[in-house]
């Protein structure tokens, strides 16, 4: 099938085509043109794209009448002027049955609308079986009515290779198109074009030098227009068309003008719309230089994702960009904090008391009976890992990384800002959204119950309900929902609950686990129990994540579907706002646990904590919790994104690919014969439709919690992020062009609840860092030591500061190790790391002065941190205007400008109206002088008469 | 002089006329009609404003010619039709003296403009004592072709009776509002109208008994439109004239659009403009219905405001109101709050203890030698007195009025959105400001001396910068702001160092005057040492808060000046903060030092702290530093209060008229037969200008500071606060309507950076509650020894517990107690109060385990009080939506009607079209067949040819 892409007059083409002839001399490697087509048909070629618009005409033009119009089946209607905007399809029960009784002439353009409406009240009471069907086609019928009362011409696809679907193309006329666009008040760029303001001087020079510099880094994607020249954009009205430069009327609006239209309507349940291309080469480009992992290291083309994709989701893609972009800095510094520690490792004075052979501290046993005393010394590589993560410049790091935090949302909010100005946003209001299908037939139900109660007849009821359906007089009150708020809560809090139940029984199998293991009579066993343990809790842990993960998105889209909210946008923030409450408390819970409890309610020895009366409470290696919290944050964040990108993400297209590759091996001959047949949008309808940007959001927001929430006890957390984010901006590009039927295009401002998901994880990521460096590491304790207790104010001596004696005859009857002289030698007093009197003190075992000291300096630090990080996001905020100030200027300048332009305007009308009158009634005279017939005198208001209604308007108003 | 007020068409009027009908049957009083007129000239009666238009119209009528003249005089140009909409003022040297050769002419609306820019250069290098009188003139002369040049018409009143002032009266064309308003995408109400949704039911009937009881609150002010029935806005255009009501153009543009006109040009300081009153009697309604303290238990009439003074005023009244009603909830539960103290007093266990004559606890000496031990059970009435305001309801006090402040925001927010949408402002974009003529001065300047540098001639140097003043190229750098922004913080700096070591100095005071009088001989002055220091103490404090509050305002500006900020807009913000910032630590150091900072400095026994060798540091009484606090709190409070509003805002006004009215005696004859001659705007001119709302709003801010920071020791705060605002609003009503120029009405959509500055101080607030609740109240100390070391559970053994021994023997050389027999018995151990290891210790008075364990519960309440009201001020933010529903709604349902209305009126064209096209085809047909003659054959464009300019556009449209 040599599908000829038609790719005239885009400024975009050329630049396209002259990088593939010099591609394919380098290479003379085939490129796929149309994506969205099935990557294996390789004919498909650039052929067309590569030729000029001239040759293009020329090619048309010599191709046989037949060929051109198999060409242009696909993209016109049958007349082969109208071109196809969108495409509706729907399911079809056998085409031509006729069971209906309604002809397919229906759906011509010039069939009367109402016949849709009046076929309502005769169809429902007869139908028994096929009611439900009878209903959708009259749905369908009176979705495409409304569609054609909009004036959108629409165009039944008869021939339709593809059995059990029906679809109907869609084309936006011209006069449609002003309309709209005059309705939604859209910034179109008018014919004025003015110089944006030029650096001089040393700034010129240096952004020059930035630039060229960063030449390799932006995607070569030729911006038609040169930089310092910007059209002027102006509200669209259709009484200012002069402005705009209308010479080409087939580009002037572009995709997401018309997907407006039709997304002004809502679409049944019974339809789905798609859109179509218009033909310019805009996928491939995308294919080229952005689904590409061999341009990772680029910018985005944002511009151009924005144009094919609309708004919404080039808005998702700046913000991954500047996301993944502001990452560097962050993984920069905590690489430089995780080699600091590195570096000081053999500096560290704990640590070194701790490996020091000669300090032969003795502790008491870590499991009841099986145990025995252990030295400390043993803890030696512990120890040594810990300060990695544990030192002074993770408190440091913290801080920095809550300021970064808030400077990536200013960040965001001043390029989302430039992207509103760049986009011609800037006036833009939210539509208000229409309410869903699913609510208007709640409504209704609830009205026809109602009526049924007081016994009016059914018909009756029918019609009234119709009509309440229509005007929407009916709403659903709290009272309606309040069922569905109480499952909602119910069921928040039971999977909140489940998560609980899940952490705690992994404790348990780790607590019963190691038990077990530690009894066992094996040494080998006996050795490797903590690794064994360690390993497959973590796995558990992980594989339960990631189960649970799905099990919450199904959930809360069904307790959203639930609440039957009313419109699109809040079912959409709902969905978002308990899915995102959920996975968070599904990622974060284990993290917090070992972040905080973890090691908190062991008891002491003598008196230890134990669970189902036989399990103690698990404690941390002797390094801190900091240690195992870093480790169980890296494994939980790596396999997440390991598993869930790589392996659901690109493995499972892979494996799907693979199956239909060997299906179409089968077939492959009759495979082949009928997609030849088939249209464009039929091949189109076998992609996968697009289901939104939330998973995709979720994903990095929850990434995103990864990479501050526990920042202090891994810094290494914004590097693997980045490493992870690369990758993920070529593999949702290459989804979004390759994989997904080319999305409606929708408009956006800004991303929404996503921005206020995203600052309060930044508020609670200042919380929780401040509790994790003041409780979870050993930082507040050192300093205590070194400027409380300390005799010479250095760290020396604080691992035996923190350990508190144990006299081991005060062992519990039954809980002492069987064998005592595990050491080599009798021990009276073992110690344990805790602040507690030792045994001689009046009160034995009671918490020290100590304890009560290291904590109030501990809360002390946590209220300080707080309040000075948040005090510092606060200046970052209020230091960094939101708008960027070289677009306040050009906003500024383009008001002037605009107000200049229409003074002057009306000036020159004024003028030129002045002049013709003058001459007209110049005229007038001469002819009335001549004629001598009684021409009506008051000609004043009439000598005016214009040609053009632009005139005829400054008569009105001046 | 029989001032004629007239008042037609305005449907508030008839509402005044009954009123002042049936008002002057019940008193026969009369009233001021034109309240910014002297108020001692009874003449001017409500005559004419109680009769009705027609009424209003015959009397016109019946005037002598010249008596009509008389009146219309100062509201009309000379030619009595086109009326006044401002007056520049501007001092002028003595007219008509021809020096500067430029005829009166000039200001004739048909000169050429251009001979005033032609003059610039003729102008200036002649110039030499009379240079600078020059330059004002050009530039004021350059000014009016400015207004000229944006089709406002000028009329110099050249026989004005006041020397040395020049007035021009500007009146806006019709036209000229038109092309404003659609520049400044002014919304306007236009015919169609629509109904308000109807509430039914129960709701109904609630609400309408709502609104029955409410019914004496309302100002007596009749909406002039039923109240479901609401004109459709759309924002304004001349091409759709047709849709609003223009049936009388005097009225469709108010004075608001008036004065964006005017406002879009910077007036010069060579000028002050005077907004003139449109001839209705709104300043007499709010005088009567507002402005008045009779008046004082009722909303405000904020439409008629906002419709006199502007949206900006408005707001600052709407949000007056809304805070005073906010504060009747506040201060009813802070007197509920302060009666549970009362009632409560008797049960305090605390209390109970240290009154009970049997607990004979000796108490150290409070000061040095001169003082002896004395009996806890002396301070018996301080302790009883501390617990009216340190009780276990000041907790749930201060957590309610954080959540108060956040409710208080965002209802205020929503109020402000509500009059958005009734202002018409929901689309309304701030006018960006254009530079102040300093900045502009400075500008020039730099650039001359830049090209004086460069050795160029003079007149080619004033050239170029007059082109640089005009296009803006050049700008003022960070460079060249750096000495302005280094003296900016270093006198900040020093501000609040004075402040700070005042308040030392007060504490100095304090201490040494006490040690003074405690040494004195007199037993009287002994036993009122206490009560003189903290008297004269207190009053000093609050002489030197309102000393320094006059100075740091004064400074606030001198710095602002200094800065030469570019815009009006950024002037005001950059003064109000430093004002603010200037003002809150002038008034809050004092209370913030008494809070945390008093009696933590002390000492022990035996080992007090010095100050200068000599004096002992203050401690709190027995009750703990709240009781101090409170009364510091309630002195400044009320002090403040009392002499700012009262004596400043009241007293010095009434001082001022008594001194008119007693010269006024004096000269009377001339005065009056001079006041007589005067035109309206000349008598206005006599008014004290406009000064901005900053005083007003800052002076509340401080007030929302005393209320919510240090709520927690104060119940009564908001009371004392309510009964000020009543009178406040009243006050300030009074001040605008009597006493200030009437402004220029200014455009606003919200309070602007006060609403930034309300929040931070909310946000304070949280934090400073809960230190004060933990460390400055006893709150914590004895939940901590109910729970922890109370034997059974009771708060019996409190005070014992609180107080740690000091054995006297350890006392210092020379400072142990002259008379240690004072009490009749010797002394081995005397209390003091602090947590200290008792002598008999290993470590005597080191600080014990409970002062850890008390301090790290404090330090844990302070977190968590922090962050759960945070977290639920965060949650009542989100549960109150920003926009009421109801707005929202209706918003929702104006944008269907308006996209219907011009669907609508398109398919009505399209038919009117179509028909048109049909008739006038036909007739073609029947001409051609009838002529013969060769008409045009192309005649499907011509046919449709119409008459009006609206057609046309649908033409090129359709």
């Amino acid at each position: 099938m040599n599908e000829i892409r038609c790719c005239f007059n885009h400024p975009n083409c050329n630049t396209f085509c002259n990088k593939k002839k010099s591609s394919a001399k380098a290479g003379g490697k085939m490129y796929f043109v149309r994506t969205h087509l099935d990557p294996f048909d390789h004919k498909q070629t650039c052929l067309a794209s590569c030729l000029s618009p001239c040759a293009r005409c020329q090619l048309l033009k010599a191709l046989t009448p037949q060929e051109n119009t198999q060409c242009q089946h696909g993209l016109f209607f049958l007349d082969g002027q109208r071109h196809v905007d969108y495409i509706l399809t729907y399911p079809a029960k056998k085409p031509s049955t006729g069971r209906s009784g309604r002809p397919a002439t229906h759906l011509d353009p010039s069939a009367p609308t109402s016949s849709a409406v009046a076929d309502v009240e005769l169809g429902s009471p007869t139908g028994t079986l096929n009611a439900q069907e009878d209903h959708k086609i009259l749905r369908r019928e009176e979705f495409e009515g409304k569609l054609r009362d909009m004036g959108l011409e629409l165009e039944k696809d008869e021939d339709t290779k593809m059995s059990g679907m029906g679809f109907v193309k869609i084309h936006a006329p011209w006069n449609i198109l002003c309309r709209e666009a005059e309705l939604m008040k859209l910034k179109m760029p008018t014919k004025k074009v003015y110089e944006v303001k030029q650096l001089h001087g040393v700034v010129e020079k240096i952004s020059s030098l930035v630039s060229k510099v960063l030449e390799p880094l932006h995607p070569q994607v030729e911006e038609h227009q040169p930089k310092n020249i910007k059209h002027l954009s102006h509200t669209f009205s259709r009484e200012k068309q002069h402005l705009f430069d209308l010479s080409d009327k087939d580009f002037f609006f572009d995709s997401k003008t018309r997907s407006s239209i039709v997304s002004r309507l809502k679409p049944d349940k019974t339809v789905q719309i798609m859109q179509q291309d218009t033909f310019d080469c805009l996928p491939q480009l995308l294919y080229e230089e952005w689904a590409n992992y061999s341009v990772f290291y680029k910018y985005q083309p944002i511009g151009l994702v924005r144009k094919y994709f609309g708004e919404k989701i080039g808005l998702y893609f700046a913000w991954l960009g500047l996301y993944t972009q502001m990452l560097i800095p962050a993984s920069l510094v905590g690489v430089i904090v995780f080699l600091y520690g590195c570096a000081t490792v053999d500096d560290n004075i704990p640590s070194m008391e701790i490996c020091h052979p000669r300090n032969n501290i003795t502790m008491c046993p870590l499991c009841d009976r099986v145990c025995s005393y252990w030295r400390l010394s043993t803890a030696c590589a512990t120890a040594r890992a810990s300060h990695l993560f544990d030192n002074p410049a993770t408190v440091f790091f913290s801080i920095f990384m809550a300021l970064w935090a808030a400077m990536f949302m200013e960040h965001w909010k001043r390029r989302q800002m430039r992207l509103n100005y760049e986009w011609d946003l800037t006036g833009f209001e939210d539509e208000e959204d229409h309410p869903r299908a699913e609510y208007e037939f709640r409504v209704m139900q609830k009205s026809l119950s109602k009526d049924q109660n007081s016994k009016h007849k059914v018909i009756t009821s029918f019609l009234v309900s119709l009509q309440l359906f229509f005007t929407f007089i009916e709403k659903l009150t709290c009272q309606d929902r309040l069922p569905a708020y109480m499952t909602n809560i119910v069921m928040m809090l039971l999977m909140i609950g489940v998560t609980f139940a899940i952490v705690f029984g992994v404790i348990l199998y780790r607590i019963s686990t190691k038990a077990a293991l530690y009894m066992s009579s094996n040494p080998v066993t006996r050795s490797n129990a903590q690794l064994t343990v360690k390993t497959t809790a973590a796995i558990i842990n992980l594989v339960v994540i990631l189960i649970l993960d799905e099990v919450y998105g199904a959930v809360a889209r069904w307790l959203t579907v639930l609440e039957v909210p009313k419109t699109d946008k809040s079912f959409e923030e709902r969905l978002i706002f308990k899915t995102f409450i959920l996975k968070f408390v599904n990622a974060f819970t284990p993290i917090i646990y070992i972040a905080f409890f973890r090691g908190r309610l062991v008891g002491r020895p003598g008196s230890y904590l134990y669970v189902f009366e036989s399990y103690r409470m698990e404690e941390c290696a002797h390094g801190g919790c900091l240690m195992e919290l870093c480790i169980q944050l890296s494994i939980t964040m790596l396999g997440k994104q390991l598993i869930q990108n790589n392996l659901f993400e690109i493995g499972v297209p892979k494996l799907k690919k693979l199956i239909r590759y060997i299906r179409s091996k089968q077939g492959a001959f009759q495979e082949e014969e009928r997609q030849k047949k088939l249209q464009r949008y039929e091949t189109d309808h076998f992609l996968e439709p697009f289901a939104g940007l939330t998973p995709e959001y979720m994903e990095m927001i929850i990434q995103f919690g990864f990479v501050t929430l526990f920042v202090a006890s891994f810094p290494l957390a914004p590097l693997f992020a980045l490493l992870n984010n690369i990758i993920e901006i070529r593999l949702d590009a290459k989804k979004f062009v390759t994989e997904l039927r080319r999305p409606v295009a929708a408009r956006a401002k800004d991303i929404g609840i996503w921005y206020n998901l995203l600052r309060g994880v930044a508020n609670v990521a200042v919380i929780i860092n401040a509790f994790v460096i003041s409780f979870t590491s050993d930082f507040i304790p050192r300093m205590v030591y070194q400027y409380m207790y300390s005799p010479d104010g250095s760290m020396h001596g604080f691992v035996n500061n923190t350990l508190s004696y144990f006299n081991v005859s005060h062992f519990q009857q039954g809980k002492e190790p069987m064998d005592p002289l595990y050491l080599g030698y009798p021990v009276e007093m073992c110690r344990y790391k805790d602040y507690r009197e030792p045994p001689w003190s009046n009160t034995p075992y009671e918490i020290s002065k100590e304890f009560w000291a290291v904590l109030a300096v501990r809360l002390a630090f946590v209220i300080v941190f707080q309040n000075v990080v948040m005090l510092m996001s606060d200046i970052v905020d209020w230091l960094i205007p939101d708008i960027p100030k070289d677009i306040s200027l050009q906003i500024h300048k383009e008001k002037i400008l605009l107000v200049d332009l229409f003074l002057k305007e009306e000036q020159g009308k004024a003028r030129n109206l002045e002049s013709r009158a003058w001459t007209e009634g110049k005229e007038n005279c001469r002819r009335s002088s001549n004629n001598n017939n009684n021409n009506n005198s008051s000609s004043s208001s009439t000598v005016a008469q214009p040609r053009s209604g632009l005139l005829a308007n400054s008569t009105n108003s001046l």
